[in-house]
């Protein structure tokens, strides 16, 4: 269910970019209570110039700062959602090495009926 | 008014990405209520690490396996949504072979407010 | 906190994008309540056939038609949602000559708690 988007600077490995939707994808089914299996993330990489990061912002941030907007199900306490960022920035810093001021994250809430996992069906609602 | 963005696999024709737009506006137009004209349509196309999309959850997908995000107005009932889920999964099927399980769909509903189509206007509200 | 996507044709120069950039950013804080420094921007570059923008809804458009999505915390007015289109819409235009026509642009509301701006940390509620 969650839709990932992360948006990074160009220059990365592919195993990088994968571990890096692998951490994400761990942090929502650990701490967000997202399924097992529940992973449709797309990842886009930018020339600096088209990835325009305030590095002052509340903390410091390098040319490596990267943004991973999440859509997911509404519903999520406050304490759920400040789990997650933490969980994401936390495996962000230990599987590749990125500064935890250099993540920022965003989430949508949507109702259960706003997604179709395939066939036309609207399973949530099932 | 609704924003539709579509990423896929990398590797298609124009001529494939051209109609993928034009069975996602058909859609909505007749079975979601979408006024007449109203497309706005971003396609992205993603080497396959980009892309990374469950080949289990729910049903079984291939790496042809692609999501639409459309963003539209808010008030819209389940039975639309799950009529306009259909239609775009079987028109993709029709038009481009594609197999219904591989196609991912989620919505973000906004207020009617939320759009300026040109002039920096309000257009919705006027 | 307003993540800003802007995707456009391509062929456009870095310093033109930098300063689509720079016309967002300034009319969010300035007509639109959004603390200084708060800038995060993802600008797409696309080839025609992927940016499918109609060229006659409500005004004529060209193919240098652009799309911008704001994504920023609830509770901005309509008349503040109002004077931003008005904001970016001619700012585009004194700026980089931009038609008004071809600039539309889409908001999406979210609340506070839906921001980490680094650290792991949830920002907006402490």
């Amino acid at each position: 269910m969650p839709l990932v988007r992360i948006d990074l600077h160009r220059g990365t490995s592919d195993e990088y970019r994968t571990t890096l939707g692998d951490v994400v994808y761990t942090a929502l089914t650990t701490v967000a209570n997202v399924p097992a299996g529940d992973r449709f993330i797309v990842v886009t990489e930018h020339d600096p110039v088209n990835l325009q990061i305030d590095p002052h912002y509340f903390v410091e941030r390098t040319d490596q700062a990267l943004i991973i907007q999440i859509t997911f199900n509404q519903g999520r306490t406050v304490e759920v959602k400040k789990a997650l960022y933490r969980a994401i920035a936390e495996g962000l810093h230990e599987r590749l090495g990125i500064r935890t001021e250099d993540v920022t994250i965003t989430l949508i809430d949507v109702p259960k009926e706003n997604w179709s996992f395939g066939l036309g069906d609207m399973q949530y609602a099932d």
